[in-house]
């Protein structure tokens, strides 16, 4: 066993001292804490990018992590902060539903505490930079193996953050683009097992471009050929081997995507 | 008690090896020094943005902390390389006044050493990359207990940096935009207390634009209306709830800002 | 002696949940390893930037590192993936050739390991992110002690990759921009001790552009000037002093330099 691991995810970029004020606190209060830069380059108060990318990632690690999440459009309103236990992850968290679907398929449901025990925050705290000041020193009093429970009542109220889901027809599925990779895949909301349960061959379109190719792997399509597989996340991938899809579809986050039973098949 | 903390602070960008090589040199001296990166994203050179970037973060850490900072427009001159205790924090850093604001408010002066010992170096020492060769080596021997006294002779004078400090009348303060954040933000060189020293209300200036509303949080504004409240930092900030206030008032780094009574109150 | 070092070299960007997982992977096989982010900037699939940077980063580091490199254009495809002891340095690596470069000065050959024992991998493995599946848990494993000839056969079959090597003539070298810095400096692949075979003095070009200043290092030089000198890789760069000499030479990747003898001289 190592020593305790925290993560930070952000939206507060990599110019700004914010990232390294948190990292400051946690080490003040736990010097053996090992941090892990997740990202900070979320976009900007954007929860449902924050939802998908926890969900690609978050379940990667071991349950022992904790993470914590400062993506706080709310910040000074009087939303609450969170701990969260969820299958089986432990996360630090405003209380906005970005994290709700880590539990989403949960066997049992979640644990969540609101952060109301001030003697584990930073003082003064400022009303502006919560994720300083209460998340980061509520983390590093659990990696110094604090009892949740110390840091606040349990509840069982929090948001719940809606994200679109596909719409399942009889002989197609719409869905949509949730994010676009560094070399312009597009990935998509619409879960592989659900093409599965459809009859091949499909078709697929990206907003009104066809896209008629669907392959295991990028190798085997033809370079600057637009292709539909199954991403690594085990997602609806739309991908230009050797090119860059966003580009060529011209598609960004939120394009319609559909995948189509071929007429006549 | 962890192992020792090493921080890195630099304006090489993250695509460049620079910062790579580093964290090589650091860790083959010491394989046990724990890195944690501040920020890479200095704007090349700029010695008032690092002076502000280390006023906002290294104050968060402990003081066994060892911070590296290599934002160096005089490499290759005979500018020292300095080991610096202030404040109580320790920095390794060029000679160029970028982390003479730690010691403002200081009891005692700051303990400051030049960095002649070349055993402590690596060789052969370049003549464009002293970060590498000098600063990095130092740290790591630091962080294995050398005593500071072995890294030099201590000195008295050493460059400070001059930044731009508010003007206060008897019914304004002026001062000016030292940061923008990810948000649109806009961070002032105005201390929080001394807005509190002159009669409310106050109305604020950006630029030639009014910004009337003054606030506690961002939460207390309408969406959309420029407000002035104390940032997380204790100094005036600027922002827009909901918007970005940079874009709105079309301000950046530099721009006039301005407290003022409001007359006849 | 600290707990196992393992850096991460990819081309996945810092917006995206890529590196996250690895990470994830990486911690969950491995909870003591400790991670260097080297970069993750490297330009999508460009097997020619990533060898230069390995060239000008691993080298710094001591022996025992383990280094993951994910920059994998032929995901998918049947290129192999490869643990390598090379220089004397250890990466995971797909097969690819961006690690050669670190085998040219070689006493010995690189030892060269394929993957192929699926017990080290991470089931079950994507067809589009073997970085994941296949690079991490092996450098997991390997942090763990495993030796490395457990990961597979040995193999003496690689794929070389081709870099633009310099042209030397009897009075004059020409080679090329490999890279630019974040303050508009140009790395050239001309090496700084076969400038000095030349009798000086030398003048340079870069594209149509002549250079007529050399000196050892920036501050030598006026302000605005371009200078050529030996940069901190030992290569020829050309740089502008308080200036950027990309934009001054309207130079980048790829630009043609040229060294020449002054002629009469």
């Amino acid at each position: 066993m190592g020593d305790a691991i925290i993560t930070l995810t952000t939206d507060f970029g990599n110019e700004s001292p914010y990232v390294a004020a948190m990292k400051g606190v946690i080490l003040g209060i736990n010097p053996s804490a090992r941090l892990v830069d997740l990202s900070h380059l979320i976009p900007p108060q954007d929860l449902r990018y924050t939802a998908w990318f926890l969900a690609a990632s978050i379940p990667y690690f071991a349950p022992e992590v904790i993470h914590v999440i400062v993506v706080d459009p709310g910040v000074g309103t009087d939303r609450a902060l969170l701990y969260v236990e969820a299958n089986p992850h432990r996360l630090l968290v405003p209380d906005n539903g970005c994290w709700t679907v880590l539990g989403r398929a949960l066997a049992q449901p979640p644990k969540v505490i609101r952060l109301t025990e001030g003697q584990y925050w930073r003082h003064p705290v400022s009303a502006t930079f919560h994720g300083r000041d209460i998340l980061a020193p509520a983390a590093a009093h659990l990696s110094l193996g604090l009892t949740p429970e110390e840091l606040g009542p349990a509840t069982t109220d929090w948001i719940r953050l809606e994200t679109p889901t596909p719409t399942f027809g009889p002989d197609s599925i719409v869905g949509e683009v949730v994010f676009v990779d560094r070399f312009g895949n597009l990935m998509t909301n619409i879960p592989g097992e659900a093409l599965s349960r459809l009859p091949p061959p499909l078709q697929f379109k990206v907003g009104n471009q066809a896209v008629t190719r669907r392959v295991r792997t990028y190798a085997e399509a033809e370079p600057e050929t637009p292709v539909a597989l199954v991403s690594s996340e085990g997602m609806l991938e739309i991908a230009v081997t050797a090119g860059n899809a966003a580009r060529r579809l011209q598609a960004g986050i939120g394009s319609r995507v559909e995948a189509r039973l071929v007429p006549g098949d």
